[in-house]
């Protein structure tokens, strides 16, 4: 029993190819896997704005990020500001901020599908995001996403380079996964 | 140029299979799936609790579920309470709602390439569901994930079998996807 390929071959690299660009269609095809994912009663808050390396948007986006971000993420093909609306028309909506998650993950594996890679970022002026976009009150912004290909790990600044190297870890299960009540490990076939 | 099927297969549906049960290594390869989810500096917010048709815990999310739930989660296979931790030893967790929302989805795709449907829910009386598990102050309840076979359409109440029937519906990318600034829709191809 294996883990679907799209999602085991999915992480978050920093060494994006500076030559790469995404084809429409491609992007295109991630902004659909974002738009099909689930929310609460279908309220589909997730929103985005879309730069591509070399254009004004871009630009801006790549402005907001904290410097640590900066020192690799204008080497994506696509930088992706992704907003959550709070509100519509029948008043406010409930966990936006998780519906975006839906729909982000929902791209990010349509990515790796694609032979694509992203890299998610919380680290970057929210404030100065949503002046530069001039988002609704009601629009927030939660997340940058760098959209390209993987390129070769020596294009990164050393210290990234190890970083990129590390092999990925996870908490084990029997320290997230519970059940009966918290704290009590859940294991395969022990409840009944 | 097509999204990839366990994106495109996934659904919400109500028609759970009553007899159906989960194989351990069915619902542990679930688990890993939420696992492997990206988060904000890997914090890892997602926190789950597991019940299965049968035992106290999948008695006691039940009992939670707000009525109008009631009437078709009580078929499903497990009934998972999805909560996200905000804080860890470094202090506050940035975006845990988001985060809990990548690890979701990833365990929803996972359930599609295992021939399982997933149902999400934010109808539920969260604080309820924060006594009912005696979870610490930090660990706020956002979703219970209804998991099972799909059953047959028939066994639910008659208003419900519309709303199974009806075809899934989502805003135009022309709405929610802007580039340049806010309300300016992207259309692929067009910026540059």
């Amino acid at each position: 029993m294996e883990l679907n390929p799209i999602i085991a071959d999915r992480w978050s690299p920093r060494a994006f190819d500076a030559e790469a660009t995404l084809r429409p269609a491609d992007l295109t095809l991630l902004l659909e896997a974002a738009r099909w994912a689930p929310s609460h009663g279908n309220t589909q808050p997730a929103r985005f704005v879309v730069g591509q390396r070399g254009d004004d948007t871009f630009r801006r986006i790549f402005d907001v990020l904290r410097p640590g971000n900066q020192l690799w993420a204008g080497r994506a093909s696509v930088l992706l500001l992704g907003a959550r609306a709070t509100a519509d028309e029948r008043g406010p909506v409930p966990n936006s901020e998780y519906g975006l998650g839906l729909a982000v993950q929902n791209l990010a594996l349509q990515a790796v599908d694609l032979g694509l890679v992203t890299h998610q970022m919380g680290g970057f002026d929210h404030e100065a995001a949503a002046r530069a976009f001039a988002l609704p009150e009601d629009v927030v912004p939660v997340v940058v996403v760098a959209i390209g290909k993987l390129g070769d790990v020596g294009i990164l600044p050393e210290e990234l380079q190890a970083r990129e190297k590390r092999p990925r870890e996870r908490k084990p299960l029997s320290e997230t996964v519970f059940t009966s009540t918290w704290g009590t490990p859940w294991t395969p076939g022990a409840d009944a």
